[in-house]
C-alpha cells in the first residue's frame, strides 16, 4: 500500500519553540517514508486545510528544516480560528475531511493548545462517522502551561526562562537606582487565567531579599490594602520592590484590573495594560517613583534565550507525534511525564484526546505560598528543570539568523473554494 | 611618593555594560599598583562621596572583580543627582575634595553620561581653584548614544542589540497571527531627546518587507496623517505592520505624545507609555488589532544578549581611563575614534571634558531616511558594527549568574556629617 500523505497544521498563539516541534514531525515523517508520503502543512493553521492552501514542505531543504528547531514564530503561520461542535460547523469538518482525501491525507497532526486538542479529536470523531480513515494526533504548545495530563507544554519553559532572567536583570537595575530615583518595578507577565508564567517569574529570587517581591497572580484575587502594605513593607526592608503581575488579575469583583472602567481624554476605553494600572495605584497612594514594562509578544517570541530543556521537548512531541502515527495510534497526544524532579528526568507518554481536551489546569493552591504573594517550595521544585540549559540560535551580523521557509502551495484540487 | 588612592562612582541610568568598565578601572588599576593605591567606589555614585560612604574594592576577589564583566547594573550603585555650578553648590565641591583628601584620593574616575563628564570638568576646576591636586578623567557611558567627540557610547550598543533582536523576533510572531489575529505590533523605546536607540530597531531589516516597517523618532515631528497612512499601507501590502516608537516623540506643538493630558477614571494624568497610545490611536482609527510591548528597564538591563562589541568597548575606556590617569592626564575623557566601517575598526583616544560636557549628539538629520519613518544607508553603515559578537554571561540554574560584590565601606574618617 502507497503511503498516505501527512497534513500538519500550528495553532493559537505562537511560541518560541513550536517550530521545534514542527522539525521533530518532518525530520521524523522524513525517516518513515515507507509509511508517511508527504507532509503538507496548512497555511496559517487549520485555515490552510479549509481554504486548500497547503504548503508542500518536500521542497524544503534539509537545512531548512533543520533550522525550524531554533527559528521563534509559526513558520507556516499559526491562527486563532476555533471549529466548535460538529453539530454547528459539521460543513467544516465535512470539509477538512475532503480537503484530506483529496491529497491522500491519511495523518492529521494538530499543534496547539486546549482548542486544537479539541479540533483533533473531533476531525478524529467525524473520521469514523463518515468512514473516511486518517490517523489524527495532537502535539502539545502553549505558553500558560494550562494543559492536562502532560506535565508541562512545551513553549512554557521557554517563557519562564526569559522572564526569570528579564525580571533578574531588571533587579540588578533597580537594586543601582533605588536610592535617589525609581524605588518600584512592575513586569507584566502573559496569562489570562493561569499563573504559570507570573509563577516562574519567582525562580530569579535565590536569596532572601532577592527580587521578584511580590507575584500577582490570577488565581489570588487582588486585595489593593494587602498588596500596598506589601509593597511599602518590602521597599522600607530592602529599599526597593520587584513585582511581576499577571495580565489576568482579578478585583473582587472578578473584574479584570486591567480593564477597570479608566476611560482617556476622548472617552475611549483604555487599552489593556494592569502594570501601569499597578503603577499608578503605587505612586498615588505610596508616592514611590515607578518603572513598568509590559514584555507582550516579546516573551513568547525570545528563542534567543529559551530553555534547552523546552527545546528538548518541544521536538520530542512532534516527533513522537509521528511515531505514534506510523504505529497507527490515533485520537492521541504525547504527553510529558516528569519521573524526577532532580536530576530532572522526564519521557513521553500517550495521552486520550478526550481527557486533554478543553480542561484548562491552573496553579494548584499548595504551589501559592500562604501570603498569596509568591510561590511555594513544591512550585520551586516544579518549575525549576524546566527554565535550565541554554540553546543559542546561531547570529549573524549581531542578529539571530532565523529561516524563513519557501512556504510553496501545492496546486489545488478542487473546484469549489470554502468561505472561512 | 607613597601613590594615591583613587574613587570611582558610577552614575546616572545604569547599563547592561557599566560594570565592564568598572572591571576595566579595577583590573587596570590593580596593574599600576606602584602608582594607584587603593579603589574607592562611591556608594551610590558621587552620593557616596559626599557621605563619605567609600567601598573598599581592594576586598573584593579577582574572581568577584572578573565577574563584573558579564554582570548588568551597577555594582556600587548609581544615583540621578547633578551636582550644578561651582557658584550655587559650592559647599558640594568642597565637600568632595575634603573627603578625598581625608582618604588620600588623588584620582577622580567617574562613569557616566554628559551631566557626569560636566561633573568630573568641575571636580577638576575645583582642584585647581582650591589646590588640591587630583587627576579627573570621565568613563562614557550611556544607553542613549548620545555623548559627542566619541564615536559611540558604552552602552548603546547592547541596547541596540537587544532591540534589534527583540523586535525580529516578535515580528516573526506577528507574522504568523497576523491572517486570523493581529496585525499591528508597536514596541516602545527608551531615549527622551535622541532617537538612536529607536534607529537600531531599523538593524532588525534586511530584506524588503522586513519589520520594522516604521519608525517614530524623536527627531522627526509626529504626522498623525501621514503615520497612520505608513501603517496602512504597510498593513495592505504586506498584511501586517511593526512599528517601533521613541518614547521622546513629539507632536507638532512640542508636547510629548505620551503625555498628552490623558486622564484615568479617577482624574489621575495616565501615566507614560506612548506604545499604547500609537497603539489606541491605529485601533480607533484604522480598525486593526495591536498588541505593544513596554521593555522599559529590561532593554538597558539585558547583559544576556549584550553585544561582544559593546563589552569590549566599555571594558577598554575604563582600563583607557586608567592608564590616561597613570600618565598624569586629567580633564579627559577616552573616546572611541571609528577608523573603519567594514571590517569595523576602532582606537580609544583622548577627548577634552570641556568639550563633552552638556552636549548631546542627536541622530544627524542624513541618518534618517527622506520619508522620517525610517534609516539610512549612512546611519546603517554607522550602527551595523555595534551589535556585533555574542557575549553570554555564565548561566546557573538555567538564570545568569551575575555577582553581587560584599560592597564593604571603608571607615569614615571625618567627624561632620553631610546632608544631601
Amino acid at each position: 500500500m502507497a503511503p498516505k500523505n501527512a497534513f500538519y497544521a500550528q495553532s493559537g498563539g505562537v511560541t518560541a519553540v513550536i517550530n521545534a516541534s514542527a522539525c521533530g514531525v518532518l525530520q521524523t515523517a522524513r525517516q518513515h517514508s515507507g509509511k508517511i508520503g508527504k507532509v503538507y502543512a496548512g497555511r496559517n493553521g487549520i485555515i490552510g486545510a479549509l481554504t486548500e492552501d497547503l504548503i508542500d514542505t518536500s521542497v524544503e531543504s534539509e537545512a531548512a528544516i533543520a533550522a525550524l528547531k531554533y527559528t521563534p514564530g509559526a513558520a507556516f503561520g499559526s491562527c486563532r480560528y476555533k471549529l466548535t461542535s460538529i453539530q454547528e460547523q459539521r460543513a467544516q469538518y465535512e470539509r477538512l475531511l475532503e480537503v484530506f482525501a483529496a491529497h491522500d491525507i491519511g495523518f492529521f497532526f494538530y499543534n496547539g493548545g486546549g482548542d486544537s486538542q479539541d479540533t483533533t479529536h473531533k476531525v478524529s470523531q467525524m473520521s469514523h462517522e463518515l468512514t473516511y480513515p486518517i490517523v489524527c494526533v495532537g502535539i502539545p504548545k502553549t505558553v500558560d502551561n494550562d494543559l492536562p495530563v502532560t506535565d508541562c507544554s512545551p513553549g512554557f519553559g521557554s517563557v519562564a526562562k526569559y522572564l526569570a532572567t528579564s525580571i533578574r536583570e531588571a533587579a540588578f537595575d533597580l537594586a543601582s537606582m533605588y536610592r535617589t530615583s525609581t524605588k518600584v518595578f512592575v513586569l507584566e507577565v502573559m496569562g489570562r487565567h493561569a499563573g504559570w508564567a507570573t509563577a516562574a517569574c519567582a525562580l530569579a529570587a535565590e536569596e532572601e531579599g532577592d527580587a521578584p517581591h511580590a507575584l500577582l497572580l490570577p488565581e489570588v484575587t487582588f486585595n489593593e490594602g494587602r498588596f500596598l502594605t506589601r509593597v511599602q513593607e518590602t521597599v522600607e526592608r530592602y529599599g526597593h520592590c520587584v513585582i511581576a503581575v499577571s495580565e489576568g488579575v482579578k478585583k473582587p469583583d472578578g473584574e479584570f484590573l486591567s480593564t477597570s472602567g479608566t476611560e482617556d481624554a476622548f472617552g475611549h476605553a483604555q487599552l489593556g495594560g494592569v502594570a501601569p494600572r499597578i503603577t499608578e495605584l503605587i505612586s498615588s497612594k505610596l508616592g514611590y517613583k515607578c518603572h513598568w514594562a509590559v514584555a507582550d509578544y516579546l516573551q513568547r517570541s525570545a528563542r534567543h534565550i529559551a530553555s534547552q530543556t523546552d527545546v528538548h521537548q518541544a521536538y520530542a512531541v512532534g516527533r513522537a507525534a509521528v511515531e505514534f502515527a506510523a504505529a497507527g495510534r490515533s485520537a492521541v497526544m504525547p504527553a510529558i511525564r516528569r519521573l524526577s524532579d532532580a536530576p530532572y528526568r522526564w519521557d513521553i507518554i500517550e495521552a486520550r484526546l478526550s481527557e486533554v481536551a478543553n480542561r484548562e489546569k491552573l496553579l494548584p493552591p499548595d504551589f501559592i505560598s500562604s501570603d498569596g504573594f509568591g510561590i511555594s517550595d513544591v512550585a520551586r521544585r516544579y518549575l525549576a528543570p524546566l527554565i535550565v540549559g541554554e540553546a543559542y540560535p546561531p547570529f549573524k551580523r549581531g542578529l539571530p539568523d532565523y529561516v524563513k521557509l519557501q512556504n510553496i502551495a501545492t496546486p489545488k484540487k478542487l473546484r469549489l473554494k470554502f468561505a472561512i
